[in-house]
């Protein structure tokens, strides 16, 4: 049985593999259904359907290719709750060629335990872009 | 006896109001010896006295004037840790006149609850400018 903190790393690195892959079903599958992402300069997009929607790209279509490190500072677990401190580099390739985008900055996320599985409840992201284009 | 969140509550009022005054004593009563502050851009401010460092100005000297304006979203206690998520207004007029400056965006914040306190702990800040001068 792996500890709590452990199943939260375990879910951080599923996320990041499963975005990576296009996966958004397994990324749908990690949040809560009430979930909120804050991120500078946006308007909080709340709700798991407003991720599906935003993540949604046409059958067919070319979509960019994500791909990310995450180094954990902190991770405390107060009992069905959680919070992590992450630092995050993200890389985003557009469709066709065009040059690269990478943004880094911190994250502080909470995550909640629902039926015995650990998903993320609250995002705040602080990333900046490094080299605008 | 106030109920834990209506001590939070009380913690931000008291926070902007010392701001608002220049009360840094007060404020930095407020936190916990290793508070963190994350912005979009910057790298992450540890610990109160990195704050007391930050927010000293030689005596005399000019300081800007802080206002600002906090909209409670959500709060919830977890045992002796609570996070708030708020949507936050802070105008800074700098000395000697200069036009203001208005930041505003949401905050993520963890307070947690030591010698029957709240104090916040960790503090997530994606606030932007609305116009750059």
């Amino acid at each position: 049985m792996q500890t709590d903190e452990a199943q939260i790393r375990q879910v951080v690195q599923t996320w990041m593999d499963a975005t990576r892959a296009g996966d958004t079903k397994t990324v749908l599958g990690l949040m809560t259904e009430d979930v909120v992402f804050l991120v500078t300069g946006r308007r909080p997009m709340i709700g798991k359907a407003a991720f599906a929607a935003a993540a949604a790209t046409p059958p067919g279509a070319p979509r960019p290719q994500f791909d990310g490190a995450s180094d954990i500072r902190e991770i405390r677990v107060i009992g069905d709750h959680a919070y992590l401190w992450s630092e995050l580099t993200v890389t985003v390739r557009p469709p066709g060629g065009a040059a690269p985008i990478v943004r880094t900055g911190h994250t502080l996320t909470i995550f909640r335990k629902e039926g015995g599985r650990w998903l993320l409840a609250r995002d705040a992201n602080m990333l900046a872009t490094v080299n605008p284009q």
